[in-house]
């Protein structure tokens, strides 16, 4: 089958690795009960405290937990393949969640190494250029249709892994896949079943590849 | 001391992490030896054979070993800063060698990322950048001068780690250090040392990162 030729797996993050509505809520929302709803009025009273604080949510977005199959399918799919974020997040924020969350990338690709953002043709082919790999050679893994639909047109393989609470209990949109996609699963560790990566290998290779949660 | 600034350690790959000279002599030799002295005349001859093993000679720039003391010192200086290649070399190249090797690299940086090739200042410059981080916050470590000085030039700081037999046992260069480097390590064990790391913090956090030494 073709995901036989297939050498590397390259992430969507924000809703297929990570939680981000869970982590910007965690941070978010005592902020703003605390600031709500004169907040923006405080900032512009005060130059310090709040901006310090707003300075902090902004960097809620380096703290997001992996959703909870995460790490451990992606040490499963790294024995076998190259693993790598394919973002539109920068670099710096891509390796801050990584070293926070222990999520085992082989490098760091995206938008800022490919100079395009998905879902533009130029961010999934110069991917692949950049891996040395034929597009049919890269497997897109996201948890949005359109990303995959962008990817498929480049001539990427594609899986989709279905994240119904990224958008919380009443999300709508991509609950289904929306094209025969090459691979279908409800987490990494189900990806990782499909694709007959064993658990053991990666129990041997993968225990704990950076500080973990802290 | 200025070390304290710093949040991310880039490193020099061929001849300061990897031991190419060691590696190309293992693969090159043994295939010379079967074709040479008419190794070209072999290749022009045959349209298969000896393309094979030329093609297999090439990809030694991916099997190079670690010096002995690289996974065990980056494994340290990783539980402190972000530690990243900064290497001439291609990403698909630093990832194959790290994915073998066990090199636990936080992202794959270096003169792709940068679009510069070292000793071009933009190399380092760019490099910064993209981590997010002015040039003072960054420290290059590596086992030639010239490396150093072009990263001082810029503002970073400056790791000298001596590697008196990359080029065999009558290196004449790089055996010492040729300025007042920022640090000065005989291996990246001692460097971890001087920058106060402990052994116990790298032992819990990445015992084994990639599938090891096949």
């Amino acid at each position: 089958m073709a995901w036989d030729k297939v050498r590397a797996l390259v992430f969507d993050v924000f809703g297929t690795v990570v939680d981000w509505r869970a982590g910007v809520a965690r941070e978010a929302v005592p902020l703003l009960a605390r600031h709500c709803p004169a907040v923006f009025a405080d900032v512009r009273r005060s130059r310090y405290a709040p901006s310090m604080e707003l300075g902090a949510l902004n960097l809620v977005w380096h703290r997001l937990d992996p959703w909870p199959d995460a790490v451990a399918g992606l040490a499963r799919l790294k024995t076998r393949y190259i693993i790598a974020p394919l973002s539109n997040g920068n670099i710096r924020l891509m390796l801050d969640m990584a070293k926070r969350a222990g999520l085992p990338w082989d490098a760091i690709l995206g938008a800022e190494v490919a100079q395009a953002y998905k879902p533009m043709p130029q961010a999934y082919r110069r991917t692949a250029e950049v891996l040395g790999l034929a597009p049919g050679e890269v497997g897109m893994v996201a948890a949005h249709n359109g990303d995959l639909a962008a990817a498929r047109q480049c001539g990427l393989m594609t899986a989709f892994v279905c994240r119904p609470t990224e958008h919380g209990p009443g999300q709508r949109t991509d609950l289904q896949p929306q094209q025969a996609w090459d691979a279908v699963a409800d987490d990494f560790v189900a990806l990782a079943d499909q694709l007959r990566l064993s658990p053991c290998a990666a129990a041997r290779t993968a225990p704990r590849l950076a500080g973990g949660q802290a």
